[in-house]
């Protein structure tokens, strides 16, 4: 591509709500153009990079087995009635009014509209296994959309659902996805990681995310140092500790302890590690409150904690007000000794081994030192409601758990039933029995993998693209070449011959001075720069840069097309 | 392909809605899915043409320099008040409101959002011209949405937009996308049409309609027998017959007409050929009313009529009680002699060279015989304002007007400067002085194509596919493969050398009986059928049949290849 034939738009100045650095770089890229909140036009270098993602994730799906297609954007709220997801979802379901005054919603997800299509097309368990996917624009209605691409409300996804007669069949699937997922995100040339992940209310079986590596993820990813174990900060296990509680040595003793409220306040006054302080939360349950009671170091999991039988589906903090009126006691001085007898007492692993441990007093202003389980503290159950840190023992055995950063580009998961359920999907089974058949379903955010690529790889000057996702692979510049002729004619035989072997370039012919064709060249991330000069021409060699190189070199032609290979 | 590894469901009952062929047929063959009325699942199969189209119309655009970009499906109502569509677009328009009570739209259409990215990115008259193009998915709220894809409210759309600082270089471009356009539609393999069409109340300088020709198609395309003029029905011009006016022979005689209304009871009672009848019609003009008089073998050209300078945008009929306030007479009785000195009397050019003709008599129940123009009736202008018919003179003067019907598929625009001029998107020209940008626009409808060949293109048996947009070239059948496993073999090598020759081919290996097996690859359009049979096998044939061949042959190996190419 002649660059004076494209249009390229790298611009200076970057707007106050780009906050992290593939925002600020799309924007300064000009690859994305702000429409309205959340809404952006994909420029013609910016969809170049979109492509090439939504090409290797196709041919990917297709050597696994899924067959593409497609389904509307909008869909009927009736559907979404049937799953009872029209109230469920929430806020970010974009409901839509037609000029008859039916309801509709731009579909955030299409599980409804996909098991529609299956129990109306699959008929017979030899139709099964099956695996639709299809590449599509969705829209989530998010209350902050920000982070450019990242977080955008009309986006570019890629999802799969498969359909099951059994379990076995499904986690089949499941399996030839997860290794799909991660030939995509090698192919993409991305630093990623297969983590395991909450399945959440929706229950089903196995859930895993791809996060792709960057210290700006949202996403705290968990892996062993020791074993290939990887989970999300939600998912992980804290494992009970190996050593048993010790006996009580000390006596209870309630001490005064005014203005004393916070773990902080805690360990200054008392003059102890926060490992030795019990912290107890206390949560709406869905028969009153429930006691959760952490050692003072660790922080509490509210995945974790919903799964509980006394907590609802969402774990929800009491309010002061909740508190004083079930324990006559302010927050910042409730303790497992003395609660009351209705409020069950659930302990977290880690806590349940402590003995003589500091821990609220039940009263204004008041703590107990000395304290210990049983003799002083009802337990009602030990749990693991805590989440893991760093230097926590792996679940699996092997090694010690460490805390990476990520962005979640990719999730698997195994449904089961719910909504082929819901939606009455069945096939015949080879004995003529109807059966709800068990569904997979597979999600890739392919317009974020552009924005996560960059968070993970960009440096000052700009992005440095892995070679996959790279607009062009080769960046052609000339020096001067109004100045000699024979410069241009050097550079339009290179070109054609780059272009001949298939190597994808970009020949800067607009005319800019060196320094301003390399700077948006590096800004937009071109892998290798290869310039074109008198000098060079005089000694028989061009001068070439991998964008990630600190200086360039001389090389000759050959060179050149052995380094492209 | 292997079909057995696909998702074919070819139904036989076809739902009523399903009115005309294009639609029926893709039902039948499982191309398509009803999700709500105007909303179309595209199934695996119906994918793959869909793709097809895109990707010639893709390459094409490219070829002629077009630049590939992607803007959102939902636009801010903010840009569309710029313009002044957000009123006007009109029910089509499907209008949204989001968590925030702000208001979009489902783009049915990117004018607005193109000129904002232009008016933002495009400065220099340097950068001019450029043409952006996007294959997107847009929605249009129809009123009524039926035949399938062909009017369906969310579709798949190619759109082009191109930005000039002068006519000539926009007129350059329009030229260039003509082009193209002929070469999409010849690659397709579909008989086409280009015709002129009007630019309406936009405005603009030149406009032309792509038509695929199909008996079932819902325009009326003139094009002429003795040179390559073609324009629609609303755009063709009936030129001025070549005969001056007869003087005046017959004396104007006012009859009772009691219950003669229409032309029909016109030419009955009187004995005359409808062309030796004047008819008008009263329509609302900008200042009352405004009479409208054509022979009565003649129908009035509404958008003609809306061009008069004395009607309004869109020409409405005057009220029956419109009629009688202005005239005292009863529709049916009007005509040019004696009406009010207010009312203009606009004759076609037509109808301006009869003399002694019939018409109404200004009172009920009479008409006139013998009326002259300027001796009876009063001329104030004759125009062109009726449509075309068969047999009219070509308006280049070479041959005569035939009438076909078609589907329109493309439509190109000289929009010249109404959305930039809206928009405010300027450039500085050579001079350093700011200049509105003239734009021209290009749509091609992608989704709609697939049903406009098959509605030109089918049988009683099925689809017939146009080669380029055949889901697979190539269908493999083979007969009783259990029985011999030789067949098998055979049929194996086949698949794998047709595919190693980059000939698309699906291998119907369902195990279906010979005949369920034709029906569904002629239902679904397979240009080329080849079968593989233990008869063939022992004499060292295959049996080959194409799509819209009488009959099958036997041909070797060789032959079949030599024909694929």
């Amino acid at each position: 591509m002649r660059l004076s034939q494209f249009h390229l738009a790298t611009v200076k100045e970057v707007p106050a709500d780009a906050e992290i650095a593939s925002h600020q770089l799309m924007i300064r890229a000009g690859m994305i153009r702000k429409l309205a909140a959340g809404l952006y036009t994909w420029s013609p270098l910016g969809l170049r990079v979109l492509r090439k993602v939504e090409q290797i994730v196709r041919e990917e799906m297709n050597r696994a087995g899924a067959i593409e297609m497609l389904m509307p954007s909008v869909q009927p709220r009736e559907l979404w009635e049937e799953t009872g997801r029209w109230e469920k979802f929430g806020g970010q379901l974009l409901k839509i009014k037609d000029r008859k005054e039916q309801e509709f919603c731009y579909g955030p997800t299409h599980e409804e509209v996909i098991t529609d299509f299956a129990r109306n097309e699959l008929k017979s368990y030899k139709q099964l296994p099956i695996n639709f996917y299809q590449i599509q624009t969705k829209f989530r209605d998010e209350i902050r959309p920000r982070f450019g691409v990242m977080r955008a409300r009309e986006f570019l996804m890629k999802d799969a659902y498969s359909f099951h007669l059994t379990q076995e069949s499904l986690a089949e699937t499941y399996e030839v996805m997860y290794q799909a997922y991660s030939r995509i995100f090698t192919r993409l040339g991305l630093k990623f990681r297969a983590v395991q992940a909450d399945t959440g209310a929706i229950g089903g079986n196995a859930s895993h995310e791809f996060q792709v590596l960057a210290d700006s993820g949202e996403d705290a990813l968990i892996f062993s140092d020791g074993s290939d174990y990887a989970a999300n900060i939600e998912k992980a296990e804290a494992v009970a500790p190996a050593i048993a509680r010790p006996a009580p040595a000390a006596t209870l003793q309630r001490v005064d302890t005014p203005r004393v409220r916070t773990i902080e306040d805690v360990t200054a006054h008392f003059g102890v590690s926060a490992d030795r302080v019990i912290k107890t939360v206390l949560v709406r349950g869905k028969d009153g409150l429930v006691a959760l009671c952490l050692r003072g170091d660790h922080e509490i999991n509210e995945v974790k904690a919903a799964k509980l039988a006394e907590v609802p589906d969402e774990s929800v903090l009491a309010s002061e007000e909740e508190i004083l009126a079930a324990t006559g006691t302010r927050p910042g001085f409730i303790g497992p000794v003395g609660l009351p007898d209705s409020i069950p007492v659930i302990v977290d692993r880690s806590a349940a081994v402590l003995a003589d441990f500091i821990c609220g007093g039940n009263a204004n202003d008041t703590h107990y030192t000395g304290a210990n389980w049983d003799r002083d503290a009802r337990i009602t159950r030990v749990e693991d409601i805590r989440q893991v840190v760093e230097g926590d023992p792996s679940p699996d055995g092997h090694g010690t758990l460490r805390i990476a950063r990520g962005i979640e580009v990719g999730h698997v998961f195994q449904l089961g039933k719910k909504y082929a359920e819901a939606l009455g999907a069945t096939v015949l089974d080879d004995q003529g029995k109807k059966q709800v058949m068990l569904m997979g379903c597979y999600g890739i955010g392919v317009s974020r993998i552009v924005a996560a690529a960059i968070e993970q790889s960009h440096d000052d000057a700009g992005i440095i693209w892995p070679e996959p996702m790279a607009p062009w692979r080769v960046a052609l510049c000339v020096i001067n070449p109004k100045n000699a002729p024979d410069i241009n004619a050097a550079a339009e035989s290179l070109y054609n011959e780059l272009t001949a072997r298939g190597i994808e370039t970009v020949w800067d012919d607009r005319g800019l001075r060196p320094g301003a064709m390399f700077a948006d060249m590096e800004l937009i991330g071109i892998p290798h720069r290869v310039v074109v000069s008198e000098r060079g021409l005089a000694a028989g060699t061009l001068e070439y840069r991998a964008r990630n190189a600190a200086e360039p070199s001389a090389i000759t032609r050959d060179e050149l097309f052995e380094l492209l290979g």
